[in-house]
């Protein structure tokens, strides 16, 4: 396969309300230097990409609120390298969008999906595995996830069960499972059958749409309708008709979960974390003698373990007799949270958002 | 006795660090609307003497880097009823100059020592107990404390023992003892015979200064010593020169637990609390149904009781499963420490200075 037929899409249009109040819906977390690296999610999942697929062949999948960000930090992206979601529908409509986008650029099309709320410690690795990939769909009409071996019973990911190997490194995909509990996590890990999905996709245009046409009834026909429209001038317009309309649906319920050509890259030691949750960035942190997480902060802990503290600029954080906790400072909003609780705050922003109005979100 | 003779010295000199970071070096306690009353509580003080005291009688006993919030809290006085203090040296040495810079304006001067850290709810009663108070120095050679009866076992606060009653009102005192733990607090309480040190004294000018040179050898010789300067324009260079070097101790311990002739007014009902930590605020705010005190915020409690926050501006605070915490938030520190444990607050302010600098005190 020449280089020039590979795409990604990256996915940045979410709001990362669980990382609240340090994402927020005016600058979610894809745009924030979470790590302090200097570099945004966001830049460091295009940087990942640099000699992978040529720069003109990504395609930033977002909102149009966003567009001034996704410019502002990749300024090599230029207008038509951006597609902007008219309403929010989850990843199913994106996908659907994106593969008929890019197989009227190009029909041979290889598509990779990057969310960009990951982190991936071992780049080179990780650059090693989306070669096989590209290598493996090049030749197989399927749908490839990238399946991370779980290093402990996380129970904050979705897992993906392999069915029959086709060789040391690919498989078929069995099933998809939701978050579970750690009892079944630990189940999971154990039986090594199991895969974190990671949310990194490969697929050709033409597979994603055909698969699209078999299984996702109330996305795939408003979107084939507008074949011959895609990368016209009418293709802006066309998708602001149709878009809203499309069911709100993730790629993996409307066509992996029921797809029979899924297949997973069994990938390993690419030190991949998603980082979705206060807990998840307390995981990849440098922690101090007392398991806290202390980011940029002028702090003094007494007493005081496995907490997570993040503030913004000089402010000082004085905690007593505390332990597990997520402590979270923005400038108009304060979150203290214990962090077992984390999967809860995505409610507690929409409550607050009711409460007391957009400018807290 | 007339009431030109009447004086009161306010001791607004402190710097309020138990209510860190609310209280700061820059702006204590004593400059603060605490209770959302539209008054600070320096001015709430000045308030309550209204029509008891003459208004050019009050005497600010304060800090060079608080001379200007007071003129601007309390427009009324002016330069000649600022006494600053060229350093902090505790209370006995400032009773000791307001006593001999008072004596020489007024040979008959009674005065009133006042802190202005005190909530009094029932102003009517408070008066009319000062108003007995005045009516007893001026027939007795004494040193007068006003003792509040006690309604809880209060560890907050120091107790003063009653020894013989001269009258239903007023009894010698006995002891002076510091904040008891709650097992002695409560014996205390039970006894019928303690009562809650407030920290109010009346004394006339010769009493008070009769005692500092019977019993407070380390203090009063320096301040004798400016006899026929006080009250002229030398008295600042005079005070500057001995200031410093004299012993840093309070009227309590330098007269009041040593001279004999010390009387308690016993009152009941006045509504008297020392606003000198977070618990005492808590304790004086209206609660919710979870008790907690939410001051002036936007707050969303989880599953959390017995809090007390306190936070600055629109900030957005939203806590889940803390109980008995304060959370006290200002523009560039916040301070998440148990209820049980503001006493050590002053201990933490204390190393927050030594660790991260002046700007956070």
């Amino acid at each position: 396969m020449t280089e020039k037929n590979r795409y990604c899409v990256i996915m940045c249009g979410g709001c990362g309300s669980r990382l609240w109040p340090k994402s927020r819906t005016q600058m979610p977390k894809q745009f924030i230097d979470f790590l302090g690296t200097g570099q945004s999610l966001l830049q460091l999942t295009v940087a990942r990409l640099k000699g992978i697929i040529p720069q003109e062949n990504i395609i930033m999948l977002t909102r149009s609120e966003y567009v001034d960000l996704v410019k502002e930090q990749v300024p090599e992206i230029t207008d038509s390298q951006i597609l902007c979601e008219p309403a929010h529908r989850r990843t199913g409509p994106g996908n659907a969008w994106a593969a008929y986008h890019i197989k009227a650029l190009n029909p041979d099309a290889k598509i990779m999906v990057a969310p960009c709320d990951n982190i991936i410690l071992r780049v080179d690795e990780f650059r090693e595995s989306v070669e096989k990939a590209f290598e493996f769909i090049e030749h197989h009409d399927t749908l490839l996830t990238f399946g991370v071996k779980p290093t402990h019973p996380e129970t904050r990911y979705g897992y993906i069960q392999q069915g029959r190997e086709i060789d040391s490194d690919f498989a078929m995909v069995k099933t998809f499972t939701e978050k579970p509990d750690l009892e079944l996590a630990k189940v999971f890990v154990d039986s090594g059958e199991f895969y974190w999905n990671t949310g990194i996709f490969f697929w050709s245009a033409t597979s994603i749409i055909k698969a699209l046409n078999d299984n996702a009834a109330k996305v795939s026909p408003k979107f084939r309708e507008g074949e011959g429209i895609y990368g016209t001038d009418k293709e802006e317009e066309f998708i602001k008709e149709i878009y809203s309309a499309s069911q709100s649906i993730s790629i993996d319920y409307a066509v992996l979960e029921k797809a029979d050509n899924v297949t997973v890259l069994r990938v390993d030691g690419i030190g991949w974390t998603d980082l979705g949750t206060w807990g998840s960035l307390y995981d990849v942190s440098p922690k101090n003698h007392d398991g806290n997480v202390l980011q940029g902060t002028k702090t003094m802990m007494m007493n005081s373990h496995n907490n997570i503290v993040s503030t913004q600029g000089d402010k000082l954080v004085v905690v007593s007799e505390l332990d597990d906790y997520i402590i979270a400072d923005s400038e108009n909003a304060l979150l203290i949270v214990p962090r077992s609780e984390e999967q809860k705050i995505r409610t507690y922003v929409r409550e607050v958002k009711a409460t007391y109005g957009d400018e807290y979100k």
